[in-house]
């Protein structure tokens, strides 16, 4: 299923809009290329709505946010909202500054996301922030493995049914789930938290994958977050003596490029909980 | 005699400022300094007339433009005419919205332009913007091929002459024009339109060249112009297996780094009309 | 002693608060990533104190400085200075503009910081700007070389005993002293010059080798400024027949990834004066 789902991205060509960080911007574009999908990055409030309004799909990446590209989120957010098209978030940092926290939790209040993308600390901030979850779940560890996998998904699971957004926790184990279908996915190679921006990539990746595949957004994403993955191996395999993680990086976005759908099928690695 | 264009910008080395999009712009510094130039960006409206003064030539491109940037474009573009530098302007995404219309039109109202550089849609919305065209040239096509060569250079000299610009539309085919004289360029390879920034890559290679070359504008952008494509071809033939668009964009830069003015020279492959 | 201080920073894993340019950013998180630390890039003013709290070591990049930044680089660095965290500055092309001139010297008086990287026109224009310096010290030549190095020794110990921080001047010879005693490196290649942002992705790992050496600022800014030398020449080494700047980025990148302590020992080739 995961390899229609590149197909479908292939076939349709969806144009993202991305307003995200200028540290991994480049290699967003390039990933969008690389899976066959189209980039383009605009961030004044005055022409954010408009350039919404020719793509297909929004990414807001809260990276290196400030006050004028944060008011260019909400606009681009609203907007592809009213045009009912898939908007995808990835609080990169939030938890780590007011601003970051106060800016996820504004637009996950004004925006309606299909897909909010990042790691497990990042996602369980904005589920205490915004008030959500109690319990157990706040107390669902920094790293998701094996041991805490079922708590993990708990927390993953309410979060999502609260949030109304399809949840891709990234980490070892990756979870994504619709708050009732769960894909635990095992795809990745740890090398990949050194290259800067993996995040970033998968996120602007995702967003193109809810684009081409309207109606299935849970495994949509899934599948974007299998090929990243993937992709991680891939490239590893790929390494030579002399490689370090700058050649790493180029492989990656290698890999994506020269993915088929029927290798994305077969190298696929996941469980539906 | 593209050779010839290429052996003076590694003799004098221009120095290129360069306002310009934040997704693009470590190739397009990288670039610089492969064909034998040197970058310097500054888009601070308190400074970019002062750095204009001390660099040799200006590339505006609007891929990101915002209210401070587009200010400082206006001072700068202004500022290098005053001086007698060339300007190239890319107009990225001129036409997706009323805000890059609007600037890239008051650009052109207020900077004389040595050359402007962009795709076909690009410089049809620039011509039908500023008024200047009518009749068959409204109607050229959104993509140049040999069926529509002669309709799509009767347009390109015609808007060349109403702007007092060497255009240079880049495409399967290319064409440099100054109005009068027509290069049509037949280098490239379509895969480069899988790598993020070939075009704002080009047009900052653009201003390095008719720097370098005062007084042949026209030879100058389409030596660029050429050497870019072919830096293409170049580095296609070099891809291995595993390469995709991440591999391919550092071989097009390698290509530039490590071509000869005899090589540009044998691999250029154009006609006059 | 280089190679342990490059343990330490594999050890100890810094957290790095990078307000730097947008031309090279990418770079810098990924060197940073490839010598064993962690960066953030975060530049708004509500933001900045905060993340700066969060982290080790702070790295103050003036390239495309604008207003906005400025102000955040300025409350980054005193809140830096407030928490005994060490502090570097990239003076990226003081003397090219009354801003970056105004800027950098402001930054001077108002943050102290434990490293300033340049290479030595940038250098002097510090420290005449700041009044500083007079006789033979105005007058050390544009390049540091095996004639002019007792003289532009004198100059660098004077201005690093004014200005309080450890000099790192980066060149053909780099000087790196507090004062009292300087490195004479050896390390590099010219062709480190033909890829942009080698001497920000210095200063950005600078700032990793110093928080996570406290006490050393001299000798751990020495190991940095070494090891990115190495990395040109072990990068240099590796180059192959259709490799250019672009290939070469990537692997100096990949040079420090794979370097180990004992490779730095072995391959730093420096004096003590």
């Amino acid at each position: 299923m995961f390899g229609k789902m590149l197909e479908m991205v292939r076939a349709s060509c969806p144009l993202i809009h991305n307003i995200t960080n200028y540290v991994t911007v480049n290699d967003c574009a390039n990933i969008l290329l690389a899976c066959g999908a189209s980039p383009i990055m605009a961030d004044d409030r005055e022409e954010v709505a408009e350039i919404t309004s020719i793509c297909g799909g929004l990414n807001l990446n809260i990276g290196t946010l400030n006050s004028r590209t944060i008011a260019s989120m909400l606009i681009a957010g609203r907007h592809a909202n009213d045009l009912g098209h898939p908007v995808v978030l990835d609080p990169v940092g939030v938890g780590a500054s007011k601003l970051r926290t106060e800016t996820a939790l504004r637009l996950m209040e004004q925006v309606r996301f299909t897909v909010i993308r990042g790691n497990i600390s990042e996602i369980k901030t904005l589920a205490s922030g915004s008030g959500n979850t109690k319990g157990v779940d706040a107390n669902v560890a920094d790293k998701v493995t094996e041991e805490n996998l079922n708590e993990a998904l708990g927390f993953a699971k309410n979060f999502a049914r609260k949030s109304g957004a399809v949840l891709a926790i990234t980490g070892a184990i990756d979870l994504v789930t619709d708050g009732t279908t769960a894909y635990c996915i095992r795809n990745g190679h740890p090398m990949m938290s050194s290259v800067t921006g993996t995040g970033c990539q998968l996120s602007a990746m995702t967003a193109a994958f809810v684009t081409a595949n309207p109606g299935h957004p849970l495994e949509a994403a899934a599948a974007a977050v299998s090929m990243m993955g993937l992709a991680g191996e891939l490239a590893h395999d790929r390494l030579g003596e002399l490689d370090g993680n700058a050649s790493y990086r180029n492989y990656m976005i290698d890999a994506i490029y020269n993915m088929s759908p029927d290798g994305l099928e077969k190298g696929a690695n996941y469980e539906v909980r």
